[in-house]
């Protein structure tokens, strides 16, 4: 059976993603693409490197536009997608990439981004540790997805093997993450000019402020925390995607290392798409290039008293597009890895 | 008065930003570049960006090569310039680049480095709070200085004034920082090839074992610190200079956020070569590139209970070369800025 | 039917992107991954990035360990594969990335190679235009195909529709590229280090010594032309895959500029893995990363009296190992896109 | 003596390395920065790299404002510095960095930029062969100057001692240069976002648009041309600063490869900033990074008949800034090299 799908912001970088990825679903047919001041172009106009639907055109977002599709993949800035998709049939499945429903609290979404809050949807992580089960039990037959926060996608599944299990403490959690300028979406800001990027390292969102907070302390409340604290910083480096989350939390009184790495190994041993290395070694953002593979390292540090784990993630793909079609792909009751790599592309 | 130089290890990394910054040096005039299998061999042929010293020859790295000049320069791996320097006059100043003479504690050295222990010389960072003064004084006078590694002198300035005025925690720091590769020096690994390096983020030394830990604790312990744990994480990034160090430490009970923001300001008032940003900016590498700075942004987190403070230094001008000159600057009575830039090489 | 594979080098950057398109080639299967010097070790301790082969092991690069294949893909530098292959049964098809086997002229190989000259195999460059025919009906049913040089391929697809329908001229054509660094192979070379990469473009093999350059010449006058001379010079830029080549060649006396588009409209119409772009476009590398794709904008200058093609190219894909795996499917009578993609993944 | 400065258009990429390299400048004082949009804002919020200005603020780009200074630099968008600098006296030095002024030719100026044409003035590429003298004899005492596109000088620079001597031909000339963004300006255009530069070579202008071909054509006729004609390709590549580029002329009938290289060599003996390499060696852009100087390879490929010079530029340094400084401290009759470095910072 082939699924109708549409995606609505695809002149974007995660409508890029979408469609790159899509184009490869054995299961999935693009038949809708929009836009808004694009609308009237050739998609490959955009999106010059998807030349095999060189055939397709940007029409406009409307919920006109949208109906009708079996699947409905959103990538707008946030704040857009809430009203645009109540319009649309319960029974289309709708996957959206951007932030409107990722939150289950009006306060923290007050917080962080301002605006009416829509609720929050099943949240597109599926192999996060949920209680006793995974997040792909919440995603099976569900037809309004939340995709989510690259980032915050990333340091939840660092660290939610060590929360279920105890082994670790969240709070005093620090993450610093390397990220390439692609997660900024594809934005006129002075400071995502090439020359801007190019040869230097640049924070931003320092001190508590970044949106994903709150989602990562969503995310590891789930998987078992009572109480979650996070000094996050984003670190944007010259590198067009990926993101390197170093993630470091105190180890819990009397957890040995041995049972540390056996949290993090017992949590993703039948899991292709969130995978940890042996001990000793580290992933680097290229080995999971255009894949929607979180690779991981573990390290106990027993002289600082903290665990570190280093991930790497696509942020385009398992960080967003990859994550979306994952979750679809449950949700469909497909096999869960249709049309999506393990392998990254490197060097 | 002219002092005549001599740098030993001409052909590496080091050594062509010693080179390059001491041929802007009105005072100094360099007469001797040694290196070991490119003896004989044009400096420019190694150094091809140094045009103004193509009249240089590279000779044997020697005892006897490198007597009877003012100043002696050593750009050697470490372990190679204990034996090496022994050989040289005591009223020659002698500052090493390398790790050999770094540490006080021989405990330290065989822990993290191993091999002889050749003892400390005076520590190379002059802004660094020491007791009640800075390191520049013990530097005034010296004749054999050690400069210090690139990684530690940035965290050792970046939380210094913290531990000093008693505003954060020294135990339980953590420091995650994106390094260009030119930090590892001119060597031909793998993991440094360039294919390896381009479009990627790749993390090394995790948990607890990278070289610079026991230096970053010595600096905090002189500053004022009684306990020091650090989680140091070093992620290099494609750019080929710099160091973007995230550090961050538990805000002190009692302690606020202007009292935090002033321990720094009123601890680099006048400090020509390391700058506190205004609250809310953040530094990037190239605000830094080639110049004798260390920049850094404070933000204090009181929802995560930590200071962050995020600094941008150039690994191999303030980090390395400039720091030694800096330091000889100071050694021989000279104005503390001569030979050195303020303002980076941006974009 | 399954083929099973066996892939020799498996350990560099050729070797490491045959096995990532093999791995998501629905007909063949990867039984044998060798290396020299790294015989023994795990497959993705040398190319991590490669994670759905995690149970492969290598072992050594011996005719009995290559021998029993259906398809033997070769990755070894020049000079290490004639020997080699010469052992393999006639009726395994073998393909060789290097280009020990590509030149039919002994003296060429002498001039810009020197050593035993092997002879010329089936050259893998379907697309390329051959007379009356293309190239793809010399590889039908063949078992031993020469992979091409991936600058040389990229230069021959450029302009093969100018020179064989007399547009263009074909004496006096320059070409300059743009490359990554992984062309040069997994070679620890001072020149080939991040540090020296990163930031800066750096020419090589400048004024007629790559040796790309009489394999274009043997491609142009299978084209059809009689005369062929090229200015040839690569660049190394910051970018880890790509080739992006501007070659430009003297319009031929008469030819219109409508003629001229005409030529390269019509050559590849039909080519799923070479597109021409419409007029006033111009190709990036990233719009062919990871792809089988030879992306080229024509523009006619007539000021200079010059065509000018731009083509990018992914150096590792279609430039090697796609170049293989397309040319290992016309052999084996298979449909030619099988298991190769078009769209690059950018941004 | 010290001269008064004032810089117009601070706020952009060529304002900022005027500023970087006034702030050395040991004779210039640093007394008025003006900017657009940015009026009223500290210079160092838009130039953080200038940390040792940091006491100047940005004011309206007013003739009133700028008057009164010995030298004002301007540094704007082509078609703004003409009736601006109309009203400043004749006595003060005016250096303009943008196009307004470079072309003698009316026609030239309407079919490359249009608008008004403002006529030229002094061109700034001292080291120019101009007839039987050098460009620096017209900047001598001159109080109107244009600073060159930054393209068009390296091209000049590279190929007027061939044409100048007489051993290439000037007709049938290709260049190809691989350029950073920055040479774009800080514009916000979709194609110079970051995403869009990184891991990516990108060609604009192709086939015989881009603005400086006039300009290269005018400054080889001043070196001895009669007829030129070129056909000019730049790329952008992932590199903020610098252009390589590599020029190609055909071997004039006779002239032999030792008469060829001592072309070059005899015209540049003596030129700090304009060096040529010997025989066999090629620069790299990271040589000049931030110096003013232009570094060259000569190869003569006899084979394809044509001589390459492969020639390395910092395009915000020699390319502007420096060209500008240079050519203002010779019509000020100050030691051309005052405030300027020869060497690159590299890596």
């Amino acid at each position: 059976m082939t699924f109708t799908v549409a995606v609505a912001g695809a002149s974007g970088y995660a409508g890029g993603e979408l469609l790159r990825l899509l184009a490869e679903h054995p299961e999935f047919e693009i038949t809708t693409v929009t836009a808004h001041s694009n609308s009237g172009a050739p998609l490959v106009a955009l999106q010059p490197h998807l030349r095999s639907l060189r055939h397709l055109t940007l029409v406009d977002t409307t919920p006109e536009r949208l109906s009708g599709h079996d699947i409905v993949f959103v990538a707008l800035p946030h704040g857009k997608s809430g009203e645009l998709t109540a319009h649309l049939d319960e029974e289309t499945l709708v996957v959206d990439c951007g932030a409107d429903h990722r939150l289950e609290s009006g306060t923290d979404w007050s917080a962080f981004y301002g605006g009416e809050h829509f609720g929050a949807w099943a949240y597109g992580v599926p192999e996060l540790i949920v209680g006793d089960g995974r997040q792909r039990d919440v995603l099976a037959g569900a037809r309004r997805i939340a995709a989510p926060g690259c980032n915050a996608s990333t340091v939840e599944l660092s660290l939610a093997p060590g929360v279920a299990s105890g082994v670790i403490e969240s709070t005093d959690i620090v993450s610093v993450l390397a990220v390439g300028p692609s997660g900024a979406g594809k934005s006129l800001k002075p400071h995502l000019l090439a020359a801007e990027v190019l040869g230097t390292a640049n924070p931003y969102a320092v001190g508590g402020t970044h949106r994903h907070i709150p989602e990562i302390a969503q995310g590891l409340r789930w998987a078992g925390a009572t109480d979650v604290s996070i000094s996050f910083t984003p670190v944007i480096v010259p590198m067009s995607r990926g993101i390197l989350a170093t993630s470091t939390a105190r180890i819990a009184p009397g957890a040995s290392a041995a049972q540390i790495r056996e949290a993090w190994e017992t949590a993703y041993a039948d899991e292709p798409f969130v995978q940890v290395l042996p001990d000793g070694q580290v992933p680097r953002t290229a080995d999971v290039l255009g894949a929607n593979t979180a690779l991981m390292g573990i390290a106990v540090d027993e002289a600082s008293g903290r665990v570190v784990v280093v991930t790497a993630v696509d942020n385009l793909a398992k960080g967003t597009a990859g994550a979306a079609i994952q979750s679809a792909n449950i949700a469909l009751g497909l096999p869960e890895q249709t049309g999506l790599t393990v392998n990254g592309v490197a060097p």
